[in-house]
């Protein structure tokens, strides 16, 4: 409780910089606008101002204090925050089509309203607005290259595993190194990406660079692998998705691929049954979840987004950075893996 | 004849170059890479080898007649010549999802092959192998930015044409205005891009940069045109495309919007009723062909077509620029409005 409430304390201090900045961004989508401003929760689907729950705009604050706990500042760091942010974005509204989502936050998905053509559309858009936000982060030219390179090279990361996420569907089992793989691209990598941008923002020190983005990395994995948890027993009414929406997509999710490997007789031809490649059978949904809960899948997933969160801030307390920001950047992380939605 | 014989000397001089700089990019797009190299029609769907038809890289081509019309190497331009490319090849990958096309060039589109959540990925793919390709445009850092800055500008004016033409499907009716406006960000603006960026590559004359740029978007209006044409008259044997695929699919091209200005009667009601908002009915394909062929739309096209491409002479033959390119950008200009396919 404490710990969500000085984690809000910090994320909400950045907010209204962070919204203005991609707020003064979307307009260069011209008709495409009005999809993306619906997306970030800023209006409903005829233009006009609603106030629609947004993201947490986790990314964004740690691009921001990366820049702080490396000595620059979060001003600096904006351009770079905002990139990521968006960039994260474009995919989202890109995975809504490719899964099928109806929801996202509780209120319908971009294609769900203006159709998949022009979702592909305003997604694309997105896209390159990510670039150009890049374009306006104020540092030298080769540093400019360094962090272009590094945002380009994880946004094919992005691609990639959202291609294992959706081959995956139609595989029957995965193992526990196969969704590794998975996240590492599909999320791990722009939250490295977050705090690497951050630091690049504020110093020329390759090697920091690096550090803070491996921290990035194990933080993104916390933070996905608590994703997983929430996707099937998140409360639906903080999370904004159906219950079950995982298990009933055939998504191969950490508990899932956890219970793959401990399932033995009646469970397995449980699961078997649930995951086989097809048009999936909700009416098998709660049978999983008894199965889960007898494999004991959800303590598993806890523990290993904790372990995974202390090794990132074992390794945060090693690393060169000003004690203020640093503290902070712990306090987000613990959140990561607390969080309700 | 001639032109046509002439223009493609022009275009396979320098076509061993630029499929060998694509080739080199695609492979850092992972388990992607094989949608790629099929969408390029260099293998099969199963990554076996293949020679199938392959695009005609004018784009590419024009952004190193450019390079060397403004005093530069094709060389030196080769890495904006294949980002453009790519660009354009991550909108037709995007565009055949949207489109629901089944074929290009005589072959399945990569989402009647993959699936359509795939194809969204590939094409996202090759949109930032594009920004990578750029990347190594060897230019001084102001020069970089603004290549880049034009780069994104049009990839964000693809969208927003893509948008309109989306759009336009499901309007009764559209102006030769609006049909301007659209292919404007949907053709004409790339083709710019390719003309400006070849100047970039090898000159800092700003003026020069824009010169070009507007020439690019002349013969990019009358290759879009021409294109038009041949969507509804073209040889589907050539073309690649089903006969009436555009007309069934309600697709708004020049032909149409001249009809739909000039109708009057029963044409015009034929034309209402192909071209109604709602699911299309090929069967009404052979009457509006009636129509177009009463009305003289064809005649009209190749007309609009062969005095945009004149204006873009025109315009090419007081420009500065080193007489063999600028030649050679001739013959291929002639070429865009001549094509079979």
């Amino acid at each position: 409780m404490t710990v969500t409430h000085s984690a809000t304390a910090v994320l909400s201090r950045y907010l209204p910089a962070i919204e203005a900045a991609i707020d003064q961004v979307l307009p260069a989508a011209g008709e495409l606008t009005v999809m993306l401003r619906y997306h970030f929760g800023w209006c409903d689907a005829t233009g006009q101002p609603s106030r629609a729950r947004s993201g947490k705009r986790v990314r964004p604050v740690l691009v921001l204090l990366a820049a702080e706990a490396a000595g620059g500042s979060g001003e600096g760091a904006l351009p770079a925050a905002v990139a990521v942010e968006l960039l994260h974005n474009f995919s989202l509204i890109h995975d809504d089509i490719q899964d099928r989502s109806q929801e996202r936050r509780g209120r319908p998905t971009v294609w769900a309203i203006w159709g998949e053509a022009q979702a592909i559309n305003a997604g694309n858009a997105l896209h390159v607005l990510a670039y150009r936000a890049l374009a306006r982060l104020a540092v030298p030219p080769e540093r400019w290259a360094a962090a272009f390179d590094r945002f380009t090279a994880t946004a094919l990361r992005l691609c990639q595993g959202q291609y294992l996420d959706l081959a995956y569907e139609q595989r029957a089992t995965i193992s526990r190194d196969d969704y590794l793989t998975m996240i590492a691209g599909k999320t791990a990598a722009l939250i490295g990406l977050a705090l690497e941008l951050g630091v690049i923002s504020a110093s020329d020190d390759r090697a920091l660079w690096e550090q803070y983005r491996r921290i990035g990395e194990e933080l993104g994995c916390a933070f996905q692998v608590w994703d997983d948890l929430l996707g099937i027993w998140g409360d639906p009414i903080r999370t904004g998705k159906p219950v079950g929406e995982d298990i009933a997509n055939h998504k191969k999710t950490l508990p899932i691929a956890y219970a793959f490997e401990q399932a033995r007789g009646d469970d397995r031809t449980i699961l078997s049954a649930a995951f086989q490649p097809g048009p999936p059978d909700p009416r098998l949904v709660p049978q999983v979840l008894a199965v889960l809960d007898r494999l004991g899948a959800r303590a598993f997933t806890e523990q290993l987004a904790h372990d995974t969160i202390e090794r990132a801030l074992h390794a945060l307390a090693q690393v060169p950075g000003a004690p203020g920001p640093r503290a902070d950047l712990a306090t987000v992380a613990h959140y990561l893996v607390g969080r309700d939605h």
